[in-house]
């Protein structure tokens, strides 16, 4: 097995964590999660979302928490924006990077934002061309991409043409999202062989759950076909609200501690990180979904 | 990357598990158990230990488990065993198969049993000749193979040496055990490259602890290099009790998932094992120590 040298992480904590999270955290708490996380090293911190509060108040204020951050040089704060309004939004705000979201299945994209992947995409040509005016980067995400709650195992080379079109729409990197968690080694593998013949495995991110505690094994894997880009949540925030105790995101403490024991550069410091994800799950009055956080914070309190 | 096509689980939760819980199981609890993991499939299920109460009253009462249980065709229950005072009882309470336990570190030896690594392996020459004799199998256990509480790194050739030992000393298997949890794939690839020059590795299983959220990311770099027997433990029993929340053995389920994900044979259930991690965590009133575990149950309640 070969890894690469350096894997860059994307913090989603404040972002994809928070907004599965059952209660709205406030603007003040995010700006200083937001702030912590880029200070203990994290050189990309998912800021917020400007999508509509009806649909999800947890990410309500998020112009409040743009521009109530103190941007760190060299660190990037991109935010999810799913239309040309919620664009204006973020330009607004001073946002200097997006993401946008597609679906690798299509009842999970009819159910989530009632449109097509086709019709999504087509959604994204004016956002991509606004951004592109502003100068601003664009991200994507394909959600569901080793697995859908409604259609099960979702075709690799589904998630391939995704990909393809979301970099053909001018995003520089896909970021591929098992949102569920139910993938396992193997099945990650093909998927990045299969994705990775349309795209540069390069310009791939894995986003991986850890619902089924697979997200390490998983990465592991991908890692090792080239992937050096992963998306990770302090505390593991995100867990599925209807599941009292699941994990979400993988944790951002789990995958640090995996990547410093390969001798595999981040930037970002563990144990700082730890005590952020020990004092967002205190905020959030939830246990530390992170066994790394868990077993080092067990430490520091015994020692 | 290559794996097995058939993976033997050894179900170490009656013990391994058990014997780090803060409070003692009844045997009546514990022969269900036993029960319960054999008629879910698992092919080796430790059902007990015959040290003294004194030390470890988690595991008084072992006799009368293994004389309580319903021995299922095909199925091995083992019994750790320190000495031949251990082993006399063992051999009248039916055992058919038995495990001896070494460490890889000198000062974990020292303060756990009170002896050198070398003076460890001497007592089980005559526990390993009365085997011989009554034609019971002995498996070798080697603790901190990854890491220890008092030394830190471990060798991997100091590992080599212990397991080398021990198969001379006439084990059948020697199972590596990450006891703190602390070792990362790179780590976990070497040790198996070192012991697998001095050991065959289909003599090797792997025994590893997920207090850091590596067990699952370690056993697939190891199963890509000929591992095929791997220890675990229902519900993830065995957390540090001094660690509240933290893991312990790695959870049967979360490695079920995986191997059943990745088509590999186990002959285990995975919903059976999960039910029976539900009933078991009921019973030590604890949460469920496996991701699979939990997000198995959630969806069997919502479901």
């Amino acid at each position: 097995m070969t890894f690469p040298e350096r894997v860059t992480l994307v913090e989603v904590g404040p972002r994809d964590g928070l907004q599965n999270e059952p209660q709205p955290v406030s603007a003040d708490t995010r700006i200083a999660l937001v702030d912590r996380l880029a200070a203990a090293g994290l050189p990309v911190v998912e800021a917020g979302a400007f999508v509509s509060p009806r649909w999800v108040p947890q990410m309500a204020d998020s112009d409040a928490v743009l521009t109530g951050i103190t941007p760190r040089p060299g660190v990037r704060y991109p935010v999810l924006v799913p239309n040309t309004k919620g664009l204006d939004k973020a330009l607004a705000s001073g946002a200097r990077e997006i993401a946008v979201f597609a679906a690798a299945s299509e009842t999970f994209s009819k159910k989530n934002i009632n449109a097509s992947i086709a019709e999504s995409l087509e959604r994204f040509a004016p956002v991509m061309e606004q951004a592109r005016a502003n100068g601003v980067a664009v991200r994507g995400y394909v959600s569901c991409v080793l697995g859908c709650p409604y259609e099960g195992a979702i075709a690799p080379e589904q998630v391939a043409w995704v990909a393809e079109r979301l970099m053909e729409l001018g995003c520089y990197e896909v970021s591929l999202g098992d949102t569920i968690g139910v993938g396992t080694p193997l099945k990650a593998r093909r998927l990045v062989e299969t994705v990775g013949a349309r795209v540069p495995v390069e310009k791939l991110a894995a986003h991986f759950h850890d619902t089924y505690g697979q997200a390490l094994a998983n990465l592991v894997t991908v890692l090792d076909q080239g992937i050096a880009t992963v998306d990770t949540a302090v505390a593991g925030l995100g867990g599925c609200p209807y599941a009292p105790g699941a994990a979400g995101n993988v944790a951002t403490e789990d995958v640090l501690y995996m990547l410093d024991g390969m001798g595999i550069a981040t930037g970002a410091d563990l144990h700082a990180v730890a005590a952020i994800g020990r004092w967002i799950s205190e905020q959030l009055d939830r246990p530390i979904a992170s066994q790394a956080g868990k077993a080092l914070v067990a430490r520091a309190c015994t020692a």
